[in-house]
């Protein structure tokens, strides 16, 4: 997409990312973590919320170790912080490893026929880390989640790759359902592969895992949506500070009287006299259709000058109707809060049924964006 | 978002955009509407499809008037199409009116206080269009739908601003339900209110409504999501030709045994030995996680090698695995097929119970992108 520069004063959302908030939020996983270290999912631009200002806050902090999902997430974020480690999270696409070699980028390969390609590209390509070592690369370990990851079974097939390359990271992930696959036996399928590779570093932990005693820690975690504030600990109070403020603007502000029905399907009925505001906030820029009030779900809310409002009737592409009759005096260009430290990106994702992490990916594809500095 | 470029080698999914099939549909409706003047609406870039290309194509094709949701939307557009009507749909930002009149954009107004505004601007500030005649603005009129528009009591009220500037077209929108606010009434208060405006160009119908018979055309139309392959007619046959095709990257193939889960949650259960296909595209690629098969809902399906095969698993932030047990022999770094010709964009939204054009919205922000010349 083309980046247009959206002025505040013609934008009709400004999406707000508290860096300082961000940076508090990875000193608050390092404490926890103690000796582990701490790195970054910057991933998907950073969980949508902008790469390079959030990996340069990040890296200004200390942060040393991202974790992306593509090439050229780790590209851009090589030039911001040159001296970081980062894994490529969804591997190695076949014939792209020179851009790895080329950005001291680290796949992290799940598969025999990744660590064939990548071992070959090793051996025959004379490319070689910046200091002269080997090229480096992390190795996906199923223990138990089975997307994306060695078995036993795998590593016995690819014993003779592994020496091609220098192996970094021994990376795992913990899937979680009760009575079937147990933390503790996927810890153990974990550990009795790791003893493959002694002395290799290891990481097992997401930003929820972290705050699991059952999970071990290792030598490196790799939280994602706990630095954009969200939740790592569901159903109890949230340690993370908020990252996210979401503000729209009121386009239009109009009264109901009894009985006037709105939007395009009519569905929504005013019972009393009640007062709208059309705010310049739709589903395109981020703010999900499922949060339209119906019968099988209440819908979605909004603070107006400190009050909850709710929406009514459909989201439309590029703006929304908010009955703001319990808030005091509005006009046209105020402005109104989808997301912040009231409403948070939990309690908006969880209005639309969402997880928080969808819900953030998808917004600010066309707000003016603001960045308070860390 | 910074606009990083997304090699075909390095990226996860290709989304390919077929400007030819979207002048064609543009045709098709410039031909349904006979004497009405069909125009486009491009608004979120282009339904997120790219702003740049797709008005491009279509004023290269003969498209003159276009519709987008804000200015610095329509900053864009007029680089590319200097001699379009462009028309703002969210109507004029408070203080932004100079933004307007320096590309020749028209904003939609839909209150008393945005034509006061914008009233003001043009008796007080000494602009004029380019051809030094006064500068031009659209009103929308309230016929029902009751979301952004005027009322007859509002077009009272402003008797004396609309000489202030140039009312070039009539715009409205008619909401639908069964036994409430019928469309003829609709109509018939549209007309009452554009009768105030002798000799102005109306526009009545979107994408939908140019296919029922019972909603007039007047002078100008403004389809959206038809002209990206959108059917307009839920129900029938789609008169529109696809737009858009979605492929995901196979990152991995996996054997399933018996009994085997797979996933964070662990709630699928492979019932017999299964393929499967992991495949680079996730929730940060616009694959719902609504998508996901669970008791309340069957999951969504991708193409492989032409057959249906359906996704298994949670859908994760960046893979997604396919159940490829029927397709023929894969392997990774082939492709599988989201949306095309036998899962449209329709048949996509609606295995996530979206809406198409919220669907659409939120692809191809991390894909490499394509674009089949028109």
């Amino acid at each position: 997409m083309p980046s247009v520069e959206i002025s505040p004063l013609e934008a009709g959302c400004v999406l707000t990312v508290d860096l300082s908030a961000l940076v508090a939020n990875w000193r608050t996983l390092q404490t926890v973590c103690g000796e582990a270290e701490c790195g970054a999912a910057v991933k998907a631009d950073a969980y949508g919320l902008g790469l390079e200002p959030v990996a340069k806050a990040l890296h200004d902090a200390g942060c040393r170790t991202f974790f992306v999902a593509h090439v050229f997430e780790g590209r851009t974020l090589r030039a911001l912080a040159p001296d970081a480690d980062i894994y490529v999270l969804d591997g190695l696409r076949p014939g792209a490893a020179a851009a790895y070699a080329d950005h001291a980028l680290r796949p992290v390969l799940g598969s025999v026929p990744e660590m064939e390609d990548f071992g070959q590209f090793c051996a025959t390509s004379g490319r070689r880390w910046p200091d002269g070592s080997s090229l480096k690369a992390a190795l996906r370990l199923d223990a138990g989640r089975r997307q994306l990851g060695l078995s036993a079974y795998d590593l016995d097939r690819a014993d003779h790759l592994a020496p091609l390359f220098d192996v970094t990271l021994l990376l795992g992930e913990i899937a979680r359902r009760d009575g079937e696959d147990p933390a503790e036996a996927q810890i153990d399928a974990f550990d009795a592969m790791r003893a493959r590779f002694p002395g290799r570093r290891a990481s097992l932990a997401n930003s929820s895992a972290i705050f699991l005693d059952a999970i071990p820690l290792y030598d490196l975690v790799r939280p994602g949506y706990a630095l954009y504030g969200g939740n790592p600990t569901p159903g109890r109070p949230n340690p993370m500070r908020p990252v996210v403020t979401l503000e729209a603007k009121i386009i239009q502000m109009r009264i109901l009287e009894p009985g006037m029905r709105i939007g395009e399907d009519l569905a929504w009925k005013a019972k009393g006299p009640r007062r709208i505001a059309l705010v310049a906030a739709g589903f395109a820029d981020g703010l999900p259709i499922a949060m339209t009030d119906n019968k099988a779900r209440s819908g979605g809310v909004a603070l107006a000058q400190g009050r909850r409002c709710a929406f009514v009737g459909p989201i439309a592409m590029d703006h929304a109707a908010l009955d703001v009759s319990d808030a005091g005096y509005l006009e046209r260009g105020e402005t109104v809060e989808l997301i912040g430290k009231t409403i948070t990106i939990d309690d908006f994702a969880a209005q639309a049924g969402m997880r928080g992490a969808e819900a953030l990916v998808h917004l600010g594809r066309r707000c003016h964006r603001r960045y308070r500095q860390a």
